[in-house]
């Protein structure tokens, strides 16, 4: 399976050296502000401008079933990720708090829910099927699923460019995708299982052990090396949508808010394709979910906050993104020490 | 010297247990909202309600000069402390940008500045002296100056709480205070001073190793033991103003954000003379600044943030703002599973 094509620039460094320069001519002592110098340096070049603003941020929240949860990986059963859409669409979850917090509009994307929703402004019907299949027995999704959800994910992303947004983070909502995501990372990364496999929702010991045994045993099936024959085989709809979501908004040089352990799992499929889509992710957390740690290791990221979050939907995006508009603000407002008459420059 | 009287009262446990049903019920995995959870529990507890809710953020940069200076401890002179206050005056200062970008109200506060200031609606002119004495030589100031400075600190924040504050951060601006800080870090906490001293604004290896070669010589002066005389034999009067601050916002059961390296300084001062402020003390990060996280240690403080700021000015708290926010909001927000008709209440 080839991946849909994508023009992904990798960041030019012309505007490096200047952007520098007017990060240190600010009025502080060199490089006091942290990664919030880091965060202003990558938007700029992101944006290639001295000036980079943030437009429109958006959240898409891709939703969608496992047919893995029917062998016992997950402390919910799968009516819950549609019990949890009307939850969003409702305005009552931690995503709809928090983005409305921050002014962040919220996108809730029916990628595969094993349920039939009413029509909602705030939600967008991209449907594949009503969950994938059991990996433990099949292949999660076709190719042409496959194919279709990627494409999905990058036309909503699409619109929301054209509707002025120039950063966007994606969350997910989909009982059992922490065991997709375990089995994308262990495929990929080439970690051992057990260290990519952890408590999602929150099993306990005995039923962590259970999805372990579980996923060892889906570990062992053929499939074919490449990672979007593995993310076919493993899925989630959520996640191939994502995937999809992370190429478009590289090709259209949005600075990409990256999420948590699920989010990290779907980048990890995005960047194998088009490696210079890593240039415009921002690492927004580390989560508390097992194997995020290392997964933040292997993309070599530094994660702008440590708060134990575990919960997905984008939150860990949401929260993080105060701190890129700080970042913007400072260069943009900040005086220099010409301008203030400072002494002190370096 | 004694301490001012200030009536703190640790925080009571009673409402406990309701509070933490009600972050429980919320539809999210049990804890999955990680440090915004203890977060919501301590701010609940704080306000003793189960809807907590901030109001009328303000940060406090109390400004001031230290007659260390002269001896060689800093990269900027005396004078960078006015010039930075100017800046903050004139909207240009980081602090400025990241308050404003929080709707957080600033205050400016001539602690000490070792300048003639002409008068401004966002400055406060509580000046004790120009500067400090220089610890190498004398006590910084006296005992009557340190009361002064603690009444002072106390005055203003209760002028805040007046106007409807309930959440209140203290930032600092003064050369040299690292110096200070330091050695309030070494008395009080019994670590040696080579831990406590860092770089401050940014010294290279030899003006570090002159630092803390002044320091250990000052470190051997003779002053009384109590927390109030080493405060007044080390300085500086911005430090002195943001104790009395503490116990007066303590006192008040206002949510308080706690800087970097010297407003930990300062509370550790707070702290000692009334150990209750602690229970209204939320540790807004990190600082880079050498001797910070061996400080919360000392707290047994969990920081909200680990960014690598070191700029003082309270622009932790001003960053960490959205987080206290964050922990309100999904609190008072967020949908129970009962209420959304959501599995999987535990």
């Amino acid at each position: 399976m080839l991946p849909p094509e994508f023009k992904i620039l990798p960041l030019s460094d012309l505007l490096r050296p200047s952007l520098q320069n007017k990060i240190d001519q600010k009025t502080k002592p060199l490089g006091a502000l942290g990664l919030l110098e880091s965060l202003a340096l990558q938007i700029g070049l992101i944006q290639n401008s001295l000036s980079p603003t943030l437009e429109n941020p958006c959240i898409i929240v891709f939703a969608a079933d496992h047919g893995i949860v029917e062998a016992g990986v997950s402390a919910y059963p799968q009516t819950v990720t549609r019990q949890m859409v009307d939850n969003f669409l409702a305005g009552g979850a931690a995503i709809n708090v928090l983005s409305a917090q921050q002014g962040i509009r919220l996108v809730v994307v029916d990628a595969g829910i094993n349920a039939d929703l009413a029509g909602h402004p705030q939600l967008i019907n991209a449907k594949i099927a009503k969950a994938t299949a059991n990996f433990l027995t099949q292949a999660a999704m076709t190719s042409e699923q496959c194919l279709q959800a990627l494409h999905s994910g990058a036309e909503i992303v699409l619109q929301q460019h054209q509707q002025g947004c120039n950063c966007i983070g994606f969350g997910e909502m989909a009982i059992g995708n922490t065991s997709a995501a375990a089995l994308l990372m262990h495929k990929l990364t080439g970690l051992p299982l057990a260290e990519c496999v952890g408590r999602g929702t929150g099993l306990n010991d005995a039923q962590l052990q259970q999805k372990l045994a579980l996923l060892q045993q889906a570990a062992q099936r053929q499939h074919p090396p490449e990672a979007l024959a593995i993310l076919a085989h493993f899925g989630g709809f959520e996640i191939a949508m994502m995937v999809g979501a992370y190429w478009q908004a590289a090709a259209l040089q949005m600075t990409i808010m990256v999420d948590g352990f699920i989010a990290s799992a779907a980048l990890l499929v995005a960047a194998q394709c088009y490696p210079a889509v890593l240039d415009y992710c921002v690492f927004c957390h580390a989560s508390a979910e097992r194997g995020h740690r290392a997964l933040l290791k292997h993309f070599n990221a530094t994660p702008l906050l440590n708060l134990d979050l575990r919960l997905g939907e984008g939150t860990g995006a949401a929260i993080a993104y105060p701190l890129l508009q700080s970042a913007v603000l400072f260069l943009k407002q900040m005086a220099s020490f010409g301008d203030a008459g400072v002494d002190g420059s370096h």
